[in-house]
C-alpha cells in the first residue's frame, strides 16, 4: 500500500483557500462560521468521492462511513479536525481528516475489504475558540452539557448555543450527538507533530504512547489605576509590574519540574485600562500547564498559584485564580500502539514513540474509549502560524501507516 | 474674593454626562468626536453666560475671551482641556476649563478691570487619542506639522486628519492655529494633582516649579509563536517571558534613579496571536518614563534599553525600538509662580511648591511662552478612572487661588 502521490498535499492547499482573515497572512477558520460550513462542504465532497456516506451530526461533527462486512461490530474511527485558530496554519488537524480520506483510497485500491466499519470523522472545534478546545469530541463523549454551551461564550460574547444556532445546527438536540463507547472499536488519529522532536532526530514517524493534558487557569491581578506621571514608584499597586513577576516565576517553575515535560504558557495578557500615561489596574494571566505527568503538572500548577498570592500580598495587589479547564492526561490503547508499530514496521519505517505534548480529540475520546495517534514531522516544531509544513512525502507516509493501522484495528 | 459655592463641582457631574461609553463605569470622551462636540458646546455656553467672546480655532482649540482696557497688550491665557482618556474620570482637565470660567465670574464680581485681556481655553485633546498627548496645544505651539496630521493614527487607524475632518475642522487650516507667542503674556493652568502628595502633607494647594516630560517608546520583542504543548521549555522563543523579564528590569531601574523622581510605566502590552495554546512570537511594550530632571530621565531609558537588548539576546529574540514621543521638561516661570504665591499668601493658604509628575497642555506652551500651574489635591492620588474625585470646597480654594494669580498677571 502506497498513499496517493500528493493528492492530500494538493488538497490541504486547497482547503486552506477557505479563510476568513487572508489578509493576516494565516488561515483563520474558527468552528461555526460561514468559512467553517464552506470547509464541511468541500470535505463532504472529498468524503463522498471516496465512497463514504456523509453525515453531519446535531453539534456539527462530521462522519463519512465506510460500511465493513460484519455489521454488528464496534466500528473504528479515524479522524481530527478542520477547524483552526487565528492566523493558523494549513495542516493542524486537517491532515488527520484528509489523510484519513486518503487512507480509505489507498485501503480501496489495496482491495481491503474491512470487516469493522471505518468512520472518518471530523470534529467540531478543536481549537479554543470557547475559552477551550475539543468542543465537537467533548459534545461527543458526553463532557458538555446543554447549560455549558450557554455558558461558553467565545471573545465576541456569543456563546457556544448561539453559534450552533447561526450555523444551523440545534443546540438543543446535544443528546443525539453522544457516541455511544459500546459502537466504537478503536479511534486513531493523524497529526502533525507541532513540536521538534522528530525533525530533531531525523525520525518520519511517531507512535504516540501518551497524551498530555492541559491545566488551564486564569490569574486576575488587581491593584489601582493611577496617573502614570504622578504616581511615585514607591506609591504604585502596577498590576503589570506584578504579573512580570508572576510570568518570570512561572517559567522557572515549569523549567524546574520533575518529570522534565511539563510546559507552562501564558498566551494571552490583558492589562487594562490600556493606556501609555495609566499605571495598569488590573491584567489577566490566562495560563496553560502541561505534562503526561498529571502529579508532576498539579505540583507545577500548585507552584505557580502560591508564587502568585506571594507576589501578590508583598505588592497590595488582590489575586483571582479562575478555573478555565482540567484535563486528564491519556495514555494511548496499547493494541492501538501495537498496530500502528506493525504498520511502521511493515513499511520499513523507523517509528519513534513518543508523548504528545498537544492535547488532541483523542485525549477526550481516549478517556472512554480506545485510542492512539500517528504524528509526522512539523518543520521548525512550527504550529498555529502560518508558517506551519510538512512535506507532501512525509504526509504520503504518515497516510500509508495509518492506512495500515486502520487495516490491522479494522480485521 | 471667594469662589462661587459649588457651582463647579455641579457644573463638572454636569458636563461628565457627555459620555461616549457610560457602561464602563467611567467616562470616555475623546477629541473630535460627537461627544467632545456636545462638551465644545456646552462649555461654549457657559463661556458667554460668563460674558466672554467664543471662538474656536482652526483645529478645535475653544477660546473664550475677555477683553481687557489695554487692547494692545500681551493677553494671559488660562485653560486646560475638556476630552478624557478610555473610562476616565470627571475632573482631569475640565478643572482647569470651568474653574477658569469661575474665576472670571469671582474676578467680574470682586469688580477687577484687567488691563490685559484674559483667555479661557479649552485645548483640544490632552489625552493621547492618537498616541500622544497635548495635539491641541501642540498645533497652536507649532509642533505638529499638516504630515504629521496624516501621519498620526488613534487605535482604530483614524488619522488626526479624517478626525479633524469628520468634527467639522480643517487640517489644511492648521497654519491659522498658530498662536503668536508675542501676543501672550503668561499661561497659567489649574489642575488635579493626580498623585498623592498634597494629601500625604494635608495641604489644599500645589504650586507648581517645574513639568516632568515624558519620554515614551514602544520595545518590540519578537520570538517565535510556537505550540504551547508541543515546545519544550527549553527550545522555546517565547516574547512574552522576555517581556516579563524587561517589565521587571525596568521597575528596578525606575526606583534606582538617582534623581529620586523618575517613574516608568508599561501601560500598554500586547502579546500576539493572543490564544491560550500557542507561545507569543511576538509582544510591544509601550514604555513611559518621566522626570522633571532631563538628565536622570536619560539615564532611566538608556538603561532600560540596554536591558532589553541583554535580555532579547540571551533570548534569542529579535528587538525594536521605536521612538513614540519625546518631550522636554519646563520649568516654570518665575513671575507665574510669584503670582500664584502671593494670591495663596493672600487667602492665608498652605501653598506647597512642587513638581508636575503628569505633564499637561502648559509643558507644550512652556517651551516657548512663560507659564505655571495649580493644583488642587486628588483623593487618593487616583486619576484616569472613574473614582477621580476632588471635593467641591478644594475646587473652590483653587478657583480663588486662580482668580488671585490672574488679577495679578493681568494687572
Amino acid at each position: 500500500m502506497t498513499a496517493t502521490d500528493g493528492r492530500l498535499h494538493a488538497r490541504i492547499i486547497e482547503l486552506a483557500a477557505l479563510n476568513a482573515d487572508p489578509a493576516a497572512g494565516g488561515i483563520t477558520r474558527e468552528v461555526y462560521t460561514p468559512t467553517y460550513a464552506r470547509a464541511v462542504e468541500l470535505v463532504s465532497g472529498w468524503m463522498r468521492e471516496a465512497g463514504l456516506a456523509v453525515r453531519l451530526d446535531a453539534v456539527g461533527n462530521l462522519f463519512g462511513r465506510w460500511d465493513g462486512t460484519d455489521a454488528g461490530a464496534p466500528i473504528v474511527l479515524t479522524g481530527s479536525h478542520i477547524d483552526t485558530t487565528l492566523n493558523a496554519g494549513a495542516y493542524d488537524g486537517v491532515v488527520g481528516v484528509l489523510g484519513a480520506i486518503e487512507a480509505v483510497h489507498v485501503l480501496r485500491e489495496a482491495g481491503v475489504v474491512p470487516a469493522r466499519g471505518i468512520d472518518v470523522v471530523a470534529w467540531a472545534g478543536e481549537e479554543p475558540r470557547f475559552g477551550f478546545g475539543c468542543v465537537g469530541s467533548r459534545m461527543a463523549a458526553g463532557d458538555l452539557s446543554r447549560d455549558d454551551l450557554d455558558r461558553l461564550q467565545d471573545r465576541d460574547g456569543v456563546s457556544m448555543a448561539d453559534a450552533l444556532r447561526a450555523a444551523g445546527l440545534d443546540p438543543d438536540r446535544l443528546g443525539e450527538a453522544r457516541l455511544d463507547p459500546a459502537t466504537v472499536h478503536a479511534l486513531v488519529e493523524l497529526h502533525i507533530e507541532q513540536g521538534i522532536v522528530l525533525e530533531r532526530h531525523g525520525q518520519p514517524i511517531g507512535v504516540v504512547t501518551a497524551i498530555a493534558a492541559p491545566h488551564d487557569f486564569r490569574l486576575t491581578l488587581t491593584g489601582a489605576a493611577t496617573h502614570a506621571g504622578a504616581t511615585p514608584m514607591g506609591l504604585r499597586r502596577d498590576a503589570l509590574a506584578g504579573a512580570a513577576e508572576v510570568l518570570v516565576e512561572l517559567e522557572r517553575i515549569a523549567r524546574a519540574s520533575p518529570s522534565g515535560t511539563t510546559v507552562g504558557t501564558v498566551g494571552v495578557i490583558r492589562a487594562r485600562p490600556g493606556a501609555i500615561n495609566v499605571v495598569p489596574g488590573e491584567v489577566e494571566l490566562d495560563v496553560d500547564v502541561r505534562d503526561s505527568d498529571a502529579a508532576a503538572r498539579t505540583a507545577v500548577v500548585d507552584g505557580i498559584v502560591a508564587a502568585a498570592e506571594a507576589i501578590a500580598q508583598r505588592r497590595h495587589l488582590a489575586l483571582e485564580v479562575t478555573p478555565i479547564v482540567q484535563d486528564e492526561p491519556v495514555a494511548c490503547a496499547p493494541e492501538v500502539v501495537a498496530a500502528a508499530q506493525q504498520a511502521c514496521a511493515e513499511l520499513g519505517l523507523d517509528a519513534r514513540p513518543m508523548i504528545s505534548g498537544a492535547y488532541h480529540d483523542a485525549m477526550i475520546i481516549g478517556r472512554r474509549m480506545p485510542v492512539g495517534m500517528i504524528f509526522v514531522p512539523s518543520r521548525g516544531g512550527v504550529s498555529h502560524h502560518p508558517d506551519e509544513y510538512t512535506a507532501p512525502e512525509e504526509l504520503d507516509r504518515g497516510v500509508a501507516v495509518l492506512a495500515g493501522t486502520l487495516r490491522r484495528l479494522a480485521g
